[in-house]
């Protein structure tokens, strides 16, 4: 145990002086843009001062240096404190904070990993204490290493319950190398907060959760020391600093007072710097700097170039389930790279996840029921290069991370979603449990990839592309089994479509997926008889499209595609394929898709009453063929 | 207060007898489905009993009387026991469950409200005790009735933060007419649950959060009688029983076992259901029916037909925001019918919903930033046509709620959300905070209808129609303000687009909406003085789109069209339109959507740098207008 030093009083008084300081860039820059949160940032000012100039180990050289202390500012808004805590530090001159929010600027409203000292994304509230789980999980089981890190999350953004998954998560994981400091400065943004200064409600329910729980005076430079100190001792649980604060702390006639958020100081500016500078004993330069790294121990870590361990192998014609293929891939990336990890919530016995628990259950984290938590984890492990994480669920669970992914691709996050269950085709389980909305989801977050493969092997595949892959990957697995169509040693590429079915004299492109594109098949089979040749062709990436090869096989076909999918009408395969289609004359499509909510059955009464099976394709097909 | 009175002894062997009649019904039912989760109806059998045969007050004959107790069952794949109860209760003969899960048959897998005395679908979890927040708020605040809304959680369940943020908003708003119960089985699909057992972890959690914390014994009929007493009594706060429980309780070899989650019995069914017989001692009819309500004292209530209570008084060319329009119609609603009510989640100073503050706070519902649990009261608020909930947020912000708003259309919801800050236009707050695919989100909500009106008169109506339209309703605005393009007493209809701009010889047709339609008019207006007519088109509603519109209109210009939308190219306006030329051969569309990640920056800068602005419409129908 490290014995507790004080500062002495010169330190102190530097520690304050730079939170003054913090507080006039943060009014100066909203100022300059004339937008922004200045008040948001005052209540953190002392907290900042103490974490960038005495608390945190990191290196200005490299703020994303793999030994270095993390930081996520989860209440994203006081984005100008941030900026203006690393411009003090030394990492960019302070006149650029004067460039906030300008177009031409990555001192964005909200912080984004353009800054090379942002890991994540922040801004849309409750989201940064997931993340900072994943770092000190990562931190204190991969890579056990002494890096720790710190989380500040505002009193308003605590209301999410996505801060309670990662709170509970923090709990029952024992990260001991986890802060979390609640600004608690009374003030939404509308109105004041449930609890305003309650403290003791605050500290009730962090104890609740398991947590090491101090309450501190937020603008109290020592007593913030002492506490990060202290929670630095403390072993087997996170610790939270409770910190009372003022919203515009410092700020005469602002300072705690109603309708000030995300407003700049207009005209009352200048007097409230001055009044906050009067304060500044040294305004010169700083005599505190960062406090470089104890230990540079964190292991170098490669996760370039992954590979399947083995190729796939299966025999054509053998019905696999795609999120079987998955368990298999996960098992076999995680033999090729260390740093493969696999996270679920709780159904990994459904996606097939728990293939990991046999590979190394070391790298499998169970996240139990908590969707937003479990890709928030997955985002913070991610970071920083540290893993290749995949994260599954069934696909319609990760609806509950919308938000978590939304800002993930904003984040530059690299994660891998693995969502099974998809479609009708579950069966009996009825609605609530059907993924079919997924793709509409996923493509619309930007530079996504999304795989929908239709057999074992162009899972495996798509598992192998997706650990390799920059961006957000969705791979889309279904419940039952379906013929494997490939070779093994079929060569995939994202944005190839492939030709399963065609002949000289193709009337209709029939494109499908997983278990459309087994009823296509059949479609197509029954069709041949009639004299109707069908062409069937499996996209593998739905985003990317394969467009030239659509536009390619839709013009050999007369112009004609059906598309039959397990999915909604919009947003899906069809309105995918119409995109790509969009600036051909001479093309039309008919679109199969679930047509409105559909209910427990089997799976193939289901295909049928829902006009998705074979024989709504060999109707669609003949209607469209004579157009 | 009321006395607690023991069961006599007869009793208390009558609800041992029905809560084994339920364990047996979820044993055959399950069989005959041949899927299901009998271990997980095991658990909460004696619950169940008592709520139903000695606590709930309610009407057999209608079992969503508005005088009535509530029950939602959060732990949706409880299904069998749920509809065990209504069966042994009466409502239904007990033979009819013997088709649980069969196509045929409104016993689905998960509950929904197909169903007639299901409130809301569950099955995705978390959910329930929103639902049941909001119906409870309802019966203590509007309707001032004495109704109490129970609501049953599974402990895995409890994991997800949307529980979380429902118990905090009940302890804040001293909800004591609800009372929620933790089935405590000690485990999950996969593996344990976190706490196991560990009753004095959810206590002090429970606590925390402001709850009156019961814990019981979930298989002691007496212990559960009193509870609930207990909880009849207490006043100021909500209460939780916190059962501990078995899974599969009663089971020979499987009770509390693991491996037996979401599992039929199988062979091992008869050999069960004999030992559970052999404990019944009453195997006849039962001797105690439902209580009936004690009071009919929720007031009778008319959502029809709501008007605004003024129509829309603009000039056109003045520039109103459509948030700012949502918030005087809101107002206007909210005077036309006193059923009208808003709720926020701390965004009403810039969603404009607190207009509804002038008009009656009272009907304003203040929910702090947790959108899950926003959502989710909006709903349960909404259920059995108590209120017509407007629901707001930024729209970037509903992506927290993409799972509540999924089950929300599974649920029959009638919620009209309102989502503002769409699209690039908001400025320079950055990505984080713009709706760039919520559009693609609502759309791929069956049954739901999407307005994206573009001044302040078509917003207003938006909101009216909205009012009395079925289903889920979204309705779009935006930050910046954007000139009145229609006269007041312009009729709007779902569904129906308006050509705002048109000569005899127009070469292209754009569609844009609020900012991008701004845009396309500047566009046309400049393309004009160069010889080239464009047709300028408003859609009013993105779904159900102007399919008849858009096709007529696109043929009369020559077959080309433009959409220009403020969200990015997945699923959004242009999307939409393709699919309404799908099968038009000769329609071609140029699409000009934010093509990647934007970021901060003023308004005009932004739309020119992701190409949505007038020099990009320019540019696109010079191109287009050649093919």
């Amino acid at each position: 145990m490290s014995e507790y030093h004080k500062p002495d009083t010169n330190n102190l008084q530097e520690l304050r002086d730079i939170a003054n300081k913090l507080r006039v860039h943060s009014i100066r820059s909203t100022s300059a843009s004339n937008s922004g949160h200045p008040t948001s940032c005052a209540s953190m000012a002392e907290i900042m001062s103490v974490l960038f100039f005495h608390t945190m180990r990191y290196k200005l050289s490299s703020p994303k240096d793999a030994s270095s202390d993390r930081f996520i500012l989860s209440k994203g808004h006081a984005a100008p404190i941030l900026y203006a805590a690393w411009a003090e530090a030394g990492l960019f001159p302070t006149e650029e904070l004067m460039n906030l929010r300008k177009i031409d600027n990555d001192l964005e409203g909200h912080p984004t990993p353009r800054l090379n000292f942002v890991d994540v994304a922040t801004g849309s509230l409750g989201q940064g204490l997931s993340v900072a789980c994943g770092m000190a999980y990562v931190g204190k089981f991969y890579d056990k290493a002494s890096y720790r890190t710190y989380c500040l999350i505002g009193d308003g953004e605590s209301a999410e319950g996505s801060i309670w998954e990662a709170l509970s998560f923090a709990g029952i994981k024992k990260l001991d190398n986890l802060v979390a400091i609640f600004d608690i400065n009374r003030l939404g943004q509308s109105e004041p907060t449930a609890f305003q200064h309650d403290m003791d409600a605050y500290r009730s329910r962090l104890e609740g959760f398991g947590w090491n729980t101090l309450v501190v005076d937020g603008h109290d430079i020592e007593a913030i020391c002492k506490a990060f100190h202290e929670a630095s001792q403390t072993k087997g649980k996170p610790t939270c600093l409770l910190a009372k604060t003022y919203k515009g702390k410092g700020f005469p006639a602002i300072e705690d007072a109603e309708n000030w958020h995300g407003k700049p100081l207009g005209a009352k500016a200048e007097e409230v710097i001055s009044a906050i500078e009067g304060q500044i004993k040294n305004p010169g330069p700083n005599n505190l700097v960062p406090q470089k790294p104890l230990h540079e121990d964190a292991p170098k870590v490669d996760i370039s170039n992954i590979k399947l361990a083995s190729p796939p192998k299966y025999n054509k014609g053998d019905k696999v389930a795609t999120r079987q293929a998955y368990g298999t891939a996960l098992s076999k990336l995680a033999e090729n790279n260390q740093r493969v990890i696999a996270l679920d919530g709780d159904t990994k016995n459904s996606t097939f996840s728990n293939a990991m628990l046999k590979t190394d259950p070391a790298r499998y984290i169970e996240c139990f029921i908590a969707e937003q938590n479990l890709v928030g984890v997955g985002i913070g492990a991610a970071c920083r290069d540290r893993t290749v994480a995949f994260v599954s669920t069934f696909a319609a669970f990760f609806t509950r991370a919308f938000d978590q992914l939304r800002m993930g691709a904003i984040s530059q996050t690299n994660i891998n979603c693995v969502g099974s269950h998809a479609g009708i085709s579950i069966g009996e389980d009825g609605p609530s449990q059907m993924a079919l909305e997924d793709l509409a989801m996923f493509r619309s977050i930007p530079s996504s990839t999304v795989f929908y493969p239709s057999d074992a092997v162009s899972t495996e595949r798509a598992c192998e592309l997706a650990a390799n892959t920059p961006g957000l990957c969705f791979i889309r697995t279904s419940r039952p089994g379906t013929a494997v169509v490939y070779d093994n040693d079929h060569q995939f590429e994202i944005g190839k479509g492939n030709v399963i079915k065609s002949s000289g004299s193709d009337k209709v492109l029939v494109i499908g997926a997983a278990i459309t594109l087994r009823e296509a098949m059949t479609a197509a089979d029954q069709l041949a008889s009639e004299g109707i040749n069908l062409r069937v062709m499996d996209l593998f990436t739905i985003k990317p499209i394969d467009k030239d090869g659509i536009i390619k096989n839709a013009r050999e076909c007369g112009g004609r595609i059906i598309v039959v999918e397990d999915h909604y009408a919009e947003g899906g395969i069809g309105e995918a394929v119409l995109s790509a289609v969009a600036m051909e004359r001479d093309i039309i499509m008919k679109h199969l898709a679930v047509p409105r909510i559909p209910r427990s059955g089997k799976c193939d009464e289901l295909l049928e009453m829902f006009g998705i099976s074979a024989s709504a394709v060999v109707k669609a097909a003949k209607e469209i063929s004579s157009l």
